[in-house]
């Protein structure tokens, strides 16, 4: 007989999306169990890049223990870098806001902290294989422990937060799928020991294609250049990698350091058809994948939950289902307006390999257009530190 | 033996870039020829599209018996349309300045009777063949007249206003060419007899295509839709043309009327890879052609001409090259961003026969955030009603 383990909101996914949802669902004394196939170390040990929007630092800011006003930095600006000028975009100045630097480890070494010491039930090594009943009230995740024992979770709702090969959104979408773009190209990524090269990040359009200078602390940074979607990562020497920087980074001479770590990340945007079925929903990776040019994947994650957990509020303690109704379409309108931000920093700075001499000087002309009009900088200033809740 | 007519500008093309450069320079009192292929009554039935930027018509309004304030019409806004709904932009409150609809065969009836009233030397049915001496300080024009008789124009300067199929552009660029861009579809363009439908232009972007509504009088109005680059203009009964526009702005009905002109209108981005050698010079449609979308065309062409005329006084009155030297690079910045923004309307509200689901929601997402943004719509304001001349 299979142990069944019964919850207010069963949670699949223990990154940001997941515990996040826990912690509001929590502050309003609903209870949930996340599961997650990951140990806790390993979760600890996720790299990915760390911008968060205001919004996301101002919700981080209320958990119990987080760093994210200590070790956190707040950028108050980017640079656009191209025909070998910068442009800087003052945040503060054009949207009244900032972002923070705040790698997205660091942040989930607080919210496990904060809700495990919280007493949240969390269960690591457990995966979930199918989620059952989404039409029904009490739908169900079908799970196995890491022991291999199987159990169920049965819970007034199911979220799945598991990331892009999420296992509930077949529970949704079954075969439907989702609206997918690929890039014809990737970003190879260092991490170095080096000091930093600059105080804030800086974008660079270059004739040989894009680069990004990124922060960590003080003695260590990250960076990326634009490469090729199947490029082998081990392939190019320390001296290639900076040389490659170096140039595509003109007017610029970055600090030079050891390379320990180097990846190859694909770019692929993503958003699935459907966000909710009955009463099971997906949130952040599981229902959308952005490139990362536009910084807003995390950001987009921690939307998507404050307004599903406002929804589930409604559904939960005072039987108003409307809210949750209306939930997947105003999901939607902040996610394919950030589908569109992060395609259009894609777009107006990398260079495509199929791009025309055309196409090249129009990406030019955009981008003169841009940093040489408060509006076109407000506008991309806007987009980058977060949109309001709406 | 060949007569050679002497002069200090000569120019090639008697459209809006040619006659506005000769009234430029004769306020500077420097004397030009234009020659023009066509005759006065066949300039005149020229039909384009007749936005004109503030800046344009500013500068049309000092021509002796300009009507551009009086048949011209001030509109202080568009309407952008999708999903539908309308979003309007209100160019004043939000660039502080306004756009004019006069439609380009009216702006040439005012420019031509100005300057053949102020006895400008203007030769109508006369051939440019060729331009010889660019290197030199007496570059000339090689021509043959109405009645087959072959002559030169030796001048100061040359100037190419002859259009997108410019002779003089040869004697710049040889077999150089320039930047392309073709797009996958046209506008297939009518003129009716109707009321006004709206009282400013309407650019719809719906799920079967674009359409733009936009006005000529009290009894005619212009429309347009998106179409196949190969459509075939008279193959469309008047009832499928009125059941395409009505389709495709939905949420208003159009006012219709009998069609007594329709064509079909091919998209191109062009810009010539040079703009000047030496003693020779391009401008208007010989040295850039943009999609009609951003309502750029004759605006551009101005803009290039009035920062010519300003190098061509220094060079010719007070022997100062330094202004000539730097005009190409300064026309190439408006025109690169004027590429960009033409490219950047068009590819916003029109549906690409390759787009794919994912391409469709993200540029509804593009739309939603410009309209939903003080800052987007008024940077869309800026370029639609012109950037100041640098």
């Amino acid at each position: 007989m299979t142990t069944t383990v019964r919850t207010r909101v069963a949670i699949v996914g223990a990154g940001p999306a997941g515990l996040v949802l826990s912690h509001l669902l929590a502050s309003s004394g609903i209870d949930s169990v996340i599961l997650d196939q990951r140990s806790r170390a390993d979760i600890e040990q996720t790299i990915r890049a760390g911008i968060l929007e205001q919004g996301t630092v101002d919700l981080l800011a209320t958990i119990d223990g987080s760093r994210v006003h200590t070790v956190g930095q707040r950028h108050d600006g980017i640079e656009l870098r191209f025909e070998g000028e910068g442009h800087r975009i003052d945040f503060p100045g054009l949207a009244g806001r900032s972002v923070w630097l705040y790698p997205q480890h660091e942040a989930l070494k607080d919210l496990l902290a904060a809700r495990i010491g919280a007493g949240q039930d969390i269960r690591f090594g457990v995966t979930a294989t199918a989620v059952e009943g989404a039409d029904g009230d009490r739908p169900r995740i079908v799970a196995v422990d890491d022991a291999g024992v199987p159990f169920e979770v049965e819970a007034d709702f199911v979220v799945g937060a598991d990331g892009s090969h999420s296992v509930v959104r077949k529970a949704i979408s079954g075969s439907h799928g989702g609206f997918f773009r690929e890039y014809p190209f990737a970003w190879f990524g260092i991490l170095c020991e080096a000091a930093p090269s600059a105080e804030e990040l800086i974008y660079s359009n270059s004739p040989d294609g894009f680069a990004l200078v990124s922060q960590r602390s003080a003695t260590v940074q990250r960076m990326y250049f634009q490469c090729d979607p199947t490029a082998d990562a081990d392939a190019l020497s320390e001296a290639q990698i900076w040389e490659t920087l170096q140039r595509r980074v003109p007017g610029t001479t970055l600090v030079e350091g050891r390379v320990f770590q180097r990846d190859v990340l694909r770019f692929r945007s993503f958003v699935a058809r459907d966000l909710r079925r009955g009463r099971v929903a997906i949130v952040g990776d599981a229902a959308h994948t952005v490139p990362p040019t536009g910084a807003k994947g995390m950001n987009l994650a921690v939307a998507d939950v404050i307004l599903l957990a406002r929804a589930l509020e409604a559904l939960l303690l005072r039987s108003d289902e409307a809210p949750l109704d209306g939930w997947a379409e105003a999901a939607l309108v902040r996610i394919w307006k950030a589908q569109h931000f992060s395609w259009w920093m894609t777009s107006m700075l990398h260079v495509a390999p199929e791009a025309s001499e055309f196409d090249r000087r129009r990406q030019l002309g955009e981008l003169r257009s841009v940093v040489s009009s408060e509006a076109g900088r407000t506008y991309l200033a806007e987009g980058y530190t977060g949109w309001p809740l709406g």
